[in-house]
């Protein structure tokens, strides 16, 4: 990207909220754009970022053998009336309706109903399961306790998948698949998602894990073990007799070594059983020649509260610990490298130019006129690429200055280093 | 793809639409679910081809410069009430709103009165412009006269775009640069888009055109001249004088080679000059020092639109000319060649699991088990690949049968072979 054709000027910051000092980098920058509670908008870079997200998780859900669909996110009133959640959404005030000519819509808060619809013509027999839909689209809720920009809005991005099998034993492989997807994609996005044994909460059903990250911005707690990353529901401190509880089924001996913290939920996967099959009569013939219905689980991966964790944790923090900039992780920042010639020199601005476009969609290239070098290095840290490369007068031509941007360390590298590098 | 993990079964088609055979056999297979009038959900292959003419969408425009965003598809009736537009919509029942703690919102069937708002913050100067911002991103409409499953829904993918610029010159650029790319895209996708001048409608303001597809499906009538593949607005005949107007600006001299023919419209352009920018008081700061609105213009193809024509010019035919399945384009194909083994034979089978996983997620195996090797080929041509490759009796180990499922030529090739042409 030409920052001299994106629309971007010179961008300042300051007074950063202090919960959420990178999002609030973002919003006073521009890369997003507040249209009301909850709702906004993507620049650039903060949406693609994004896209990468769902790349990652796209090609881990595949190599799990789950197959990508996309439900609709206008849906019909009435098969949210056939599972019986209708009214219980209406009720608790989440839903966003819509009323149309031909009858009342919601605009997607989650997509049970939907994929059961969708694998009730398709699953007929048990040859045709187990099988794992997964699709990512736009989910809306009318969320009333908005928070942390990204963090829970009135419309977010999510992941959401739904397995199919026959009975328990296939439902406990579906799932453990999926589970172990979720470990590589935080394996990948380089957040420890750890996953606790939840409560069900309203989606009702059998075993249930949500994957946390540790984090003050946090709005759940959990109970921590720093020394071996692993996390318990602190609802297990209200059994009875938990310690013995504790040593029997995770084989803890002290629980004090685990202190509550604040964690932010970025998934979480369920078995769902027969509950909605059941509900909403889907079922297959089973190898007896029997109807059976299917036991379902379905599985979450908030993908903009994701966004907004892993935005929180890119800072740079300067000497004193304050957040003063971003500085996104290699893997999944859009642009690699932010290119800023020195201006005066017609030379370097040359070959700043050629270094962009031999990286070939990879680098943001600084070729804004009338804007000082020291605005620029600034620019650079609020946009987020992991590398900037300076072609300045101290170097000599065919070499460039490379700042990693998270860490702040400098070397004088030739260009043929960066573009490997990159 | 594996078959055996998809979900899918054998699928079975008959008496298919006349108008829509092609969009008519992806519902009878379950590749298109109906969830109600104009509101579907898209299987794996379906959806797959949507990403990759999003994708070809997406990189002609950056090509030209232009910034892919992402704006609210949930939007605040205020910003619909300062263009002035909020209460047209809603007369004329396009709109399709949700009500919340928050007030009221539509979910966005355009989004010139977000663009703005989206720019007004950014683009403050004339030295931040000209820019153009684009997305690809679900719209909806009540949409009454829903048509062709996919050419006119209640919700659908739209590209669009808009240029923000200085002066009239400016925008006739940036419209041009756009333009360009729109055919380009034309050019990729294998469709011939014609542009046709166009009325504006509602949209209001200066210079339109449409981007036309000749084709029985289409809504709209041209006239078309076979010969040059050119086309003009039927309107032109309710001209007076319109033989020398035609002489004069488009150097036409004899109109009776242009016939009537029916098109899908795929895409539109506009120059919207400083219609929004004035009503919603968007500014910029000219080199002057003064205040001026932003002349704009707005661009859009109709994705989901597009993906049916796509489909519909896919067909395979028989010898009478009727449509008996479906064989997308290489270029658009998420699957490009379905890998049939004769399952009586264990080591076919083995070599047709080598070649799927060194085609690297580019190939459909069909592993499904007691389905007959004739319906295997059927569903091959059901779901669409431009190749099928069979491993069977008749050919040494190493070779396969490979047929170009579109014009039914069939050669033995080598395993080696297959490889390189996909």
């Amino acid at each position: 990207m030409k920052l001299s054709q994106s629309g971007i000027g010179t961008m300042r910051v300051n007074n950063l909220d202090e919960m959420y000092p990178v999002q609030d980098i973002l919003l006073q920058s521009g890369q997003l754009v507040q249209y009301g509670t909850g709702i906004y908008g993507y620049s650039n870079i903060v949406m693609l970022v994004k896209r990468n997200l769902e790349r990652i998780i796209g090609e881990e859900l595949n190599k799990a053998g789950c197959i990508e669909v996309q439900l609709p996110t206008l849906q019909p009133d009435t098969m949210w009336k056939k599972s019986g959640r209708w009214n219980k959404y209406i009720d608790e005030g989440v839903m966003l309706t819509v009323e149309s000519d031909k009858g009342t819509f919601c605009m997607a808060p989650t997509a049970e109903e939907a994929v059961v619809e969708f694998a009730r013509e398709k699953l007929k027999s048990y040859k045709h399961i187990p099988v794992t839909y997964y699709q990512i689209g736009e989910k809306y809720r009318n969320e009333i306790r908005t928070r942390g920009y990204l963090l829970r809005g009135k419309s977010f991005l999510m992941m959401d998948a739904y397995s199919f099998d026959a009975d328990l034993d296939g439902l406990d492989k579906s799932y453990k698949k999926v589970r172990d997807a979720y470990l590589r994609i935080a394996e990948r996005v380089g957040l420890k998602m750890i996953p606790v044994v939840a409560d069900n909460g309203s989606m009702g059903g059998k075993k249930s894990e949500e994957f946390m990250f540790v984090s003050p911005i946090g709005e759940d707690t959990i109970l921590y073990d720093e020394e071996t990353k692993t996390a318990l529901n602190t609802e297990i401190l209200e059994k009875d007799n938990y310690e013995q509880y504790l040593k029997e089924e995770y084989g803890i001996e002290d629980i004090s070594k685990y202190e509550k913290r604040k964690a932010i939920e970025l998934g979480h996967i369920f078995q769902l059983g027969t509950m909605y099959s059941e509900s909403m009569n889907a079922k297959f013939i089973d190898k007896d020649g029997k109807e059976k219905p299917f036991y379902m689980g379905c599985y979450g991966i908030g993908v903009s509260r994701l966004l907004a964790a892993i935005y929180e944790n890119s800072c740079i923090k300067d000497e004193n610990g304050k957040v003063v900039g971003i500085a996104l992780p290699k893997e999944l920042a859009p642009y690699k490298i932010q290119i800023i010639p020195k201006i005066e020199n017609e030379q370097k601005v040359k070959q700043a130019l050629e270094l962009y476009e031999r990286l070939n969609g990879t680098a943001i290239l600084d070729d804004r006129e009338g804007i000082s070098f020291g605005a620029k290095i600034k620019d650079c840290k609020i946009l987020g690429t992991p590398y900037m490369a300076i072609l300045g007068d101290k170097v000599e031509d065919g070499k460039v200055e490379l700042e990693n941007t998270k860490t702040g360390e400098k070397q004088v590298v030739t260009i043929e280093e960066v573009i490997k590098l990159i």
